[in-house]
């Protein structure tokens, strides 16, 4: 069976619908003739299903559309025994189109049954991702053609984790940290705010000095609870003197996920802004951190690298990978990325 | 006892020597009195040992000398049982001092023996270092000033791969890949040249079809191995086409890694570059990849962050972190990264 190249679609003559479609899932029905992509085209070449596409076989063929990156995740999915749709208006529903490459069906469904798996869309290895555009599952083709599904969600990252603490605590601005000299044991021992200098001030009578983040400072000094000579003003100059707008960006995060009840600590051993508590009670029964969070400015353009070494970390210490997109306003968009195996 | 500022000195009067040179290796002698640097003094100071610094105790004195950060990692190092000694030109060798803020001693040794344990320079973690200045030990604090040490090494990176392999296999460049149609079954069996199409080939007559990134092609092509129409010269267009100059580093790094005995492949899944395997006889008895390398000009500087995300994700998949840094002129750099506990 032959087909024809118009425009961008591949078109088969009737009677193709029966074998290719309604048994097989591929293209979208003219009729009883077909409408395929040249992804769809290109796979029934390489099958033999058939056998030429005006005079072009497999190797031509993908030579000539430039479709092999996106050959080998349709050839991927179908090798896990999905049925799948290319992702065109008026092919399937305009929601599912946008921003997708693929529309997967359930095992054993097909284009004819409502339901969708996944909304794959194929980024190569080199190109970028808008943070902006950071939904459903990407299908990451390595310079290697090997492929990485990734899926994104959107976490809840609250917590439980809540603690009355005395107001007005002393606290002395050094350099790019604060110390507090005397503080009341539930700042660090309760609510685990700041790093004692000693590591256990088990027995002693008073707790151990403890130095606090400039980003923990800012948010325990606008709350009242810690007091420095500079006020609030001076810590966020001191913050913006280290580290620019970047601590602007990381303070809203820092206090949204605080005043959300979770407990953010730095996540500097994983290359991360922050690792996150959701229900710290004492620092003596601590869990295991849930999440790492990276702060991005809401711009920000991922390299698929980038997303891998990150989603790869966290996987590897049993975190979810959290970012926290955000800008000026304040306003944070949080995503989480994971491995995903269809 | 009382010390007084001198410059970026601390004198403490005789008979102060013996007391702390002599008997805990605090300072530089002189005569039976003593220098001491502000961090050696802050701790004195700490340690209830000395009282006062012109009139100021320990407070004072590290908010007037700025020497928190330093303070934590002397303090950190004695806590551990070390003696150590500021890097200062006069008061230890001048090769010891270059490039250092402590030198370390062995358990044991003070300054008066001869060994030198670890050279440490410290790092806040919003700092940069240059890529050239990658050497000895770091001591990287944290903003909630907890301290990683990193040391760094010059790595071996050969290995003892060796295949005879057929010249001119023909390929086919397709946008930022090459397919090799029919490609001899040791090109991928045995040397581990690019990721064949067919999951498996197993039992099926003729190889798969195997296709090969554009570094492995330029590299193949160099040795006449594999044959594209476009010539070297097409593909290492390409390549810039695709990742501008960043290409010619990858390139001098994968040749000089073949060359050596290894064998690159993609590092992508972890972020990196390239992960290394030392041995290849055959793809069906591939042992576990050894290292992750990553490609970085010669000018590079790092943010600790990134440097730890690196070291925490090699560590956590057992391989060792290698930075290839290198330049237009394809002279490489080798240095590897390692966690380490003093």
């Amino acid at each position: 069976m032959q087909g024809s190249l118009e425009g961008d679609t591949v078109h088969v003559p009737a009677p193709s619908r029966e074998r290719f479609y309604d048994n097989r899932g591929y293209g979208h029905p003219r009729g009883n003739a077909l409408a395929l992509s040249p992804v769809e085209a290109a796979h029934l070449l390489y099958r033999g299903d058939l056998e030429m596409v005006d005079e072009m076989g497999f190797r031509s063929f993908l030579a000539t559309t430039d479709t092999l990156v996106r050959f080998l995740v349709y050839k991927d999915l179908r090798d896990r025994g999905f049925y799948l749709s290319p992702a065109r208006e008026g092919w399937i529903g305009s929601d599912e189109a946008s921003g997708a490459d693929f529309v997967v069906y359930p095992r054993g469904n097909g284009p004819w049954d409502g339901a969708v798996e996944y909304r794959i869309r194929v980024v190569g290895e080199r190109e970028t991702v808008s943070a902006a555009s950071l939904d459903g599952t990407l299908a990451v083709v390595d310079e290697e053609s090997e492929i990485t599904y990734l899926s994104v969600e959107r976490p809840d990252v609250t917590g439980t984790t809540d603690h009355d603490l005395p107001q007005n605590v002393p606290g002395m601005l050094l350099a790019d940290r604060v110390m507090l000299w005397d503080p009341p044991a539930a700042l660090y021992e309760k609510a685990f705010y700041g790093q004692p200098l000693e590591a256990s001030s088990a027995g002693s009578s008073s707790p151990s000095p403890i130095h606090c983040s400039l980003v923990e400072t800012a948010h325990l000094s606008e709350r009242g609870i810690v007091r420095v000579d500079a006020g609030l003003e001076g810590i966020i100059e001191r913050g913006r003197a280290v580290e620019g707008e970047r601590f602007d960006r990381r303070r809203a995060v820092y206090s949204a996920l605080r005043d959300g009840g979770a407990v953010p600590k730095t996540g500097y051993k994983f290359g991360a802004d922050f690792r996150t508590y959701a229900n710290v009670d004492s620092v003596d029964d601590l869990g295991h951190s849930e999440q790492l969070v990276r702060v991005l400015p809401q711009d920000h353009s991922f390299s698929p690298r980038d997303l891998a070494l990150d989603v790869r970390l966290a996987h590897g210490v049993r975190k979810r990978m959290v970012f926290a997109l955000t800008d000026a306003t304040g306003e944070i968009d949080w995503r989480s990325v994971s491995r995903l195996t269809p």
